[in-house]
């Protein structure tokens, strides 16, 4: 539709038509029996005209479903102006890429872009015409559940991810959206959530907020992101969906986003319950002030938008703009020509969980996975040298899919087991479970329909595995553990406050060890773990995340040395939880560890533990052994730009991924600077005992901040160059910026 | 000296002598043997010129110390400007109180008031003119080590206390120091510590800072403080002691402070280590800048002001104003008439640990120390109906004065042991230590001389001691243990990740329990400990914090029932270390865990944690039940106050002494604001079965804060009010406030 008609079109829409175009509500209000309805509408408290002329439908899939309702609809309509229809497909949809902290471990934009291109494709084809993605919420707290959802701690990385998946996810042909939407969420800051405690309050200044955590949604919001999401935070004391400040002047004036914004579920009418609205009526008029468009899953634009205007306390230019922003991304999906926009069950069979979707997600797991030990070499296995056993609640499960795959199968997924089974003789191959998942069952009325995971073991079948595994153990060479978090213990509202493997893994571990075999640990968890203990006793120790839809089939190749594993931590492992947050890139203190001037107690450390986490940022180990050297800058000073190199050779007879990193200090600014920030990574093939330089052009522009007055720019002065494998080991150089 | 004197003297100065004013250094530079001050001269790169200028001396106490050292230097002086002595004086100074979290926990001001008084006249009889005193740092994370310094996590009380502390402590009658100056720290929100790691990132929202972390500060400099000093911390990136927004806008501008600002040690050298000067010139520009005055225990003033004026970088008026100040305290001190203020070795004799402040500090104690569990009427214990055994490293230990009581000995300490078997004849009480204190002698070599403390035990011994321990509890039927934190564990730079108790302790916790007797606990700590299991396992626990040289005492006669504990908690003693930062005023969140709208899953919460701490701030029992009842305010309005009135009851037939603590709840505001807060508290004396009515009166002005514009104002709508003996459990009644 041109922008004419479209224009004449929101003219033409009535009151309450314009109110509908700005409320999004969940499938159960659409189902074909209208009885099923009745309760959801009594809830929130509005009419069947409400639904009638509700503009974007919530979680619904699946070609046959959606067409349904949009052709229902649209009988019904005045206008015909389709349903958008918004889906949470954070990483896949029916196939299944690792979760984002994983993705984040491949350290590979481009890898991650095909996948989200991918997850378009499938969700396109069912239907689907947004997605509630990226998530690109900056995240230092491990206990924090949705750790999952977010590429990690970095800046930098999750500025690169966040254009990688705006840009695969609508995939953007001669000014078409050919993908479907993104929504980049949750604007702002919610990953710090005090204590990592889900829905908590955040408090930070404003400098941090710009320097650290708004870059990525800026990132997004500049590689096109059709809409964004706001948080369920408060900033400054402020919810961030009633929040003027970061919704109207930084989002839309500053950064000039005039696309859709909308609410996190309910949070409109959750400013009541914080405590900045006395009511709905109240809600409404904050959110609507700070520019939220789109009011998901409440009654609240519904009932209030009208008389908020009949009363002269909102103007009614402010619906309009709502209302031709939503209008605008409506025509940009082309939905006014297609309403379904190609979406058919035959559609969907050509589309989805395809062979070339599924080696796409092998690949980017092979790349996501992290060896975090491998003591002697432990790792690749022989084949058919040793007697290998398997054992753990993951080891034959197929729940690899982690907490918010919602349209992925788990019956797709080939269990670790299977895969192992397909490297090894039978003979030399026996898994049993040996312990369950969890042995708390205080949570498990709110882990809802997922009891069975729990493998929940009386005590009699809880002495009979552990004994069948320590017998089988016996016998074995080699003992692999596929641990870790049940998948409730992790995602949205999955806070914990002690973040190891649950109490009965570790006591199994323990017998186990008594055992005196090579031990080899497999962790799928949704957060990074405190391994401390595992580090120590463990011989081999993969990071396994929750892999996907391929997972399993990657672990085994893993194990054997059909992949060389590249994957590179893009969050911190602490060392205990009491070091929470955690980060590689802190201020330098006045007494720091290492200090010159004072020693002994009078530094910042604790008593009982390093400062140091137990595996950095960045770090990762391969089956070789590369090294880096003759780190050089082509001039000691700096103007505009200058070029940095590094030898790297793979001294291994095997072919290697390694992601080289670079890292800059700014030693004194006016405003204390990180001890280093990474500024740019390559990730780069190398043969067996390949040799190669790889070459960093570092810009003026990179060396940027927000310096005491709030300005971002750059101050003159010396700066140390840091370029490793991780965050902590690197070669170092120096310049001088003019 | 008349102010045109004053102003007579400071012109007559040379620009050294100047510069000398504002230089202070430590006693070592002082001593009588000129040889041994070379080393540290070295070390600052000041020469003897410097020394023999400088205006003030650090940690130097002892009437006949200072005394040589006030009269040696006056005698080579010019001008005879007094040198002032600052020392370190927290708690007490001979005779020793318990640490300030423990005075928090007294919950009365007034009593702190003569404390501080009393210290005041000890430190003055032996030389000491200014005290770094007190130290008022709102503290949330137990992690952190010097909680042990500060009276808590509240604001209202933190602000009483400081109060207190400085009018105690400076003692004004007719615009005349009659104790000592008092130097309010460390300015500011060093309590914030990221991490609870010493000396960490600050960074808070300028919003947070000015509702929470500031007012402590200001009630200290409306109470006329003398001194400030800054803190180790940054804020907004950059570090105190060269922000000028907190010293020169807040201290300087808004509050009007025209004090002495003193760097903490060494912190004006520190801005080049946290990377914010480049050199020792640049740090002296940044301190001088931001308006702090002496440079504690670096060169940098002494080497860099001459070379900043002379280069025309910094304006000589700064140095006039500042020396000016310094100048001002000496002579509001009356030095210039008496350099020694009548410190004498004669007024020690008559002044220090007379049985007035002993019995003064015992009174502290008393009302200082926590019942946190008194399972069936455990405590009091009967007198000679029991057989009693003491256990633990604190049972007969004279080092309950903790870390920074520098100028207390132990030796004045009665150990428990002692207090008592003062009480039950010996064959009803026996002692033996059973363990040690720590076994984990990884820090040992940063405890510096205190190892003894450890009480280490060779694995034979430790064996013996148990199988000791564990013969003489079978026979009793009461067992005691004095537990606790070394004094090492707490206080500067005593930070720790893991905030139990240590785990030799816990181990033989364990083995003790087995037996099935009576079990108390005591605990003896700088910090809030987690005591989860503790409070399961143990019949009673008493929190004794660091008591001070009457703690020993006081501890029996709880024990025997001569004293009825009154200590309420001023800081939240967490459920485990994964819950920090703890505070029982947070905001509410959008989706409370009490939610109507949200259930399940879906709320602010830990999985696997309560959002409660195990003791909510203000909380503590007593040896009667108190009932408060019939809660009423004199209006359902407010305009400019209300009169709160609650009954309280003293169910018991022992006199009590009850915290009676009311909160309150602006329910919406432009801003979020806290679940409840505390406004007003009286502590109480009820006799055997006496009733009382307890009246507050609730102003306007208790019901101010930093409005969405940062206006200090009161916004018209609903507050709760809750009265209660804690934060937790409370009456509730509501107003609106026109």
């Amino acid at each position: 539709m041109n922008e004419a008609d479209l224009k004449k079109l929101l003219k033409d829409l009535t009151w309450q038509e314009k109110v509908g175009q700005l409320i999004q509500l969940s499938g159960d209000f659409f189902s074909s029996e209208e009885a099923l309805a009745v309760g959801p509408k009594q809830k929130l408290g509005i009419t069947q005209e409400t639904v009638d002329l509700a503009g974007s439908v919530l979680n619904v899939a699946g070609a046959k479903k959606t067409r349904e309702i949009q052709e229902k609809w649209l009988q019904k309509s005045r206008h015909k102006i389709p349903l958008l229809f918004m889906a949470d497909i954070v990483y896949g949809y029916r196939t299944v890429f690792p979760i984002p902290l994983g993705l984040g471990a491949t350290w590979n934009p481009d890898l991650i872009k095909q996948a989200y291109r991918v997850t378009a494709a499938e969700a396109k084809a069912s239907g689907v015409h947004v997605t509630f993605a990226p998530m690109v919420d900056l995240v230092r707290d491990a206990r924090w559940g949705r750790c999952l959802e977010s590429t990690g701690e970095d800046t930098t990385l999750n500025a690169a991810f966040a254009r990688a998946m705006v840009t695969g996810l609508q995939h953007v042909e001669l000014g078409k959206i050919t993908g479907i939407a993104a929504c980049v969420k949750h604007f702002a800051a919610y990953g710090a959530a005090e204590g990592g405690r889900e829905y908590n309050t955040v408090d930070m200044s404003e400098r941090r907020l710009r320097e650290d955590y708004l870059p990525g949604y800026k990132a997004a919001v500049e590689a096109g992101s059709e809409l964004v999401m706001t948080s369920f935070n408060t900033y400054d004391g402020i919810p961030v969906t009633g929040n003027e400040f970061l919704l109207k002047q930084i989002l839309r004036d500053e950064w000039g986003f005039d696309g859709v914004i909308i609410s996190d579920y309910a949070a409109v009418l959750e400013l009541v319950a914080h405590g900045i609205a006395a009511d709905e009526k109240e809600a409404t008029l904050l959110a609507m002030n700070a520019t939220n468009d789109i009011d998901m899953k409440t009654g609240c634009y519904a009932k209030q938008l009208e008389p908020l205007v009949r009363e002269g306390k909102l103007d009614s230019k402010r619906i309009d703009d709502a209302v031709w922003r939503v209008l605008k991304l409506k025509n940009k999906l082309g939905l006014f020509e297609d309403p379904y926009r190609g979406a058919s069950s035959e559609r969907e069979q050509e589309m989805l969980l395809t062979e070339e979707n599924r080696n796409l997600a092998y690949q980017v797991a092979a790349q996501s996975i992290v060896l975090l030990e491998n003591k002697n070499h432990t790792l690749p296995l022989a084949k058919n040298h040793q007697k290998i056993l398997l054992v753990g609640p993951y080891g034959d499960n197929q729940n690899l899919i982690g907490l918010w795959a919602i349209h992925g199968n788990t019956s797709d997924v080939i269990t670790i087991k299977e895969a192992i089974s397909q490297h090894v003789s039978s003979e030399q191959f026996h898994y049993t479970a040996g312990c369950e998942m969890l042995s708390d069952y205080r949570f498990l009325g709110e882990f809802g329909g997922s009891k069975d995971q729990l493998m929940r073991m009386p005590q009699a079948k809880r002495e009979q595995a552990l004994a069948e595994a320590l017998r089988q153990g016996e016998k074995a060479d080699v003992i692999i553990y596929a641990m870790g978090e049940h998948t409730m213990q992790s995602g949205e509202a999955g806070s914990r406050a002690d973040i190891t493997l649950p109490d009965v893994q570790k006591e199994f571990i323990q017998e186990m060890l008594a055992l005196g075999k090579t031990n080899i640990l497999i962790t799928i968890s949704g957060r990074p773990l405190v391994l401390t203990e595992e580090a120590k006793q463990m011989d081999a120790i993969l990071q396994a995340w929750f892999p996907g839809t391929e997972g399993g089939r990657v672990l085994a190749d893993i194990l054997f040395g059909k992949i060389n594993p590249s994957g590179r931590l893009s969050m911190s492992f602490p060392y205990s939880v009491g070091q929470l947050p955690i980060y590689y890139n802190g201020f330098q203190t006045g007494r720091p560890l290492n200090s010159k001037t004072h020693s002994g107690r009078f530094v910042s450390k604790y008593l009982d533990s390093p400062n140091a986490p137990l595996y950095p940022f960045g770090y990762g180990l391969s089956y070789s052994y590369v090294e880096l050297s003759d780190l050089a800058l082509d001039d000691v000073e700096m103007t505009e730009k200058l070029q940095v190199s590094v030898q790297v050779k793979n001294n291994s007879s095997r072919s290697v991924l390694e992601t080289v990193q670079l890292y800059v200090q700014d030693i004194v600014g006016s405003v204390v600077r990180p001890n280093r920030e990474l500024k740019k990574f390559k990730k780069i093939n190398l043969e067996a005992q390949e040799s190669a330089t790889v070459h960093f052009t570092l810009t003026r522009e990179d060396l940027y901040y927000y310096t005491k007055n709030m300005d971002f720019s750059v101050e003159a002065g010396d700066f140390n160059v840091f370029v490793g494998r991780n965050s902590r080991d690197t070669l170092q150089a120096s310049f001088t910026l003019k």
